[in-house]
């Protein structure tokens, strides 16, 4: 692993716990209104709209367009489908902010800081560049550079999308390291030529997650959170 | 200044002392080749180019091309026209890389710590990406986000540099400060809308400077430094 110079991180999942904090604003605008709703549900809804929403942006059928965008046109389709029409415009626009506030994992920001003193260290994220400033502004995530969606003007799992972040690093994608808790993510990752490492995050998508509860290919490596990448790669 | 959110710094000259630092660069390589050469005139020769190179790009006629590249170009013709055929290609390769290396002013890692608990604080510069990660890795600069003309895809002074970068954390052009040593950066910055911040460093360009000695407009700050634009702005 000597060669590796950089570690670009996925965020959604890999670095923040989106389900607890998007439940959690469900959960307050639905008190704040006196209404009731399954906050988890919801939260779950609006994350299923994230991937295919970047889809035509990724076969070309429509141009680039940042994840807040996205966000907010999947959150009208998420509300109109449950008969949701109390929010006022104010409340949508918070709730989409609330991507801007996702909390890291407890071993984040430590793990972050001790990585930092050895590699460069970056998202390389489909979150727009002012969600993951203010992220790491509330989340204290001690990014060098933060790459992702709009340096790239692409979506990830797009081969583009890891071989210009690599680039804009100066580096070729050997020399970086994708690290990520998604095996889709380090399987794109790895066929543009970069190394991989696994992190499990078995709670992500709540107490019953069914998918990537382990590695699924021999990655180059496999921590079960950021301290044991930190111990890993000898930082 | 509380609607100030971002602060966005030029760095040449801002930030870091480039001309000890290439001058410096050029008297190792010729102690190193054992020849005479005068390193603080083939430096200030160099940074003449700078301006004047990314003008094709500015107006059009080139295709946004990085910062490593013109100044690898720039010092062909600086070498060129002094007839030093003498450096290696591994050594002129170590020269442009010497930008990624340049060393703050005493006052800026400190300053920017201070600055940092208040504002995000970004480099709004002509380097490319790659040139100011390893800037702020090597000088301890404690940026939130990387900015600057890979992101907006043209260079300073063009009114699209600043209004781009500041699109891209979110805010408008009005709740940005650009902070530089130089009075034409700041005049085409408050073209935008933007506020302005102007540091004094009387010695960029060596010990005979002419230039950018004092502010030439009523900008929103003054200050000698960056721990007095941290006072100044209450951090």
């Amino acid at each position: 692993m000597t060669s590796v110079k950089a570690l670009l991180f996925d965020v959604f999942g890999t670095v923040v716990d989106w389900r607890t904090c998007i439940t959690a604003e469900f959960a307050r605008l639905a008190k704040k209104n006196d209404i009731h709703l399954e906050a988890s549900r919801l939260a779950d809804e609006w994350r299923a709209q994230y991937q295919p929403s970047m889809e035509a942006i990724r076969n070309g059928k429509r141009p680039f367009t940042r994840l807040d965008i996205l966000h907010a046109e999947n959150l009208d389709h998420v509300l109109a489908g449950n008969d949701l029409t109390v929010f006022s415009e104010a409340e949508r626009a918070c709730l989409v902010k609330a991507w801007h506030r996702l909390e890291g994992w407890p071993d984040v920001s430590y793990g972050l800081q001790r990585l930092k003193k050895n590699f460069i260290i970056a998202p390389q994220s489909n979150g727009n560049i002012s969600l993951l400033v203010n992220m790491a502004k509330a989340a204290n995530l001690p990014w060098d550079v933060i790459l992702g969606a709009e340096i790239v003007q692409t979506y990830k799992p797009r081969p583009e999308a890891y071989e210009r972040a690599c680039d804009a690093l100066g580096l070729r994608t050997a020399n970086c390291m994708m690290v990520a808790a998604h095996n889709d993510d380090l399987l794109a990752a790895r066929n543009t030529g970069m190394k991989t490492a696994f992190i499990l995050r078995d709670t992500e998508h709540g107490p019953h997650q069914t998918k990537d509860l382990k590695p699924e290919s021999n990655w180059d490596i496999c921590a079960k959170n950021f301290i044991e990448l930190a111990d890993k790669l000898g930082c």
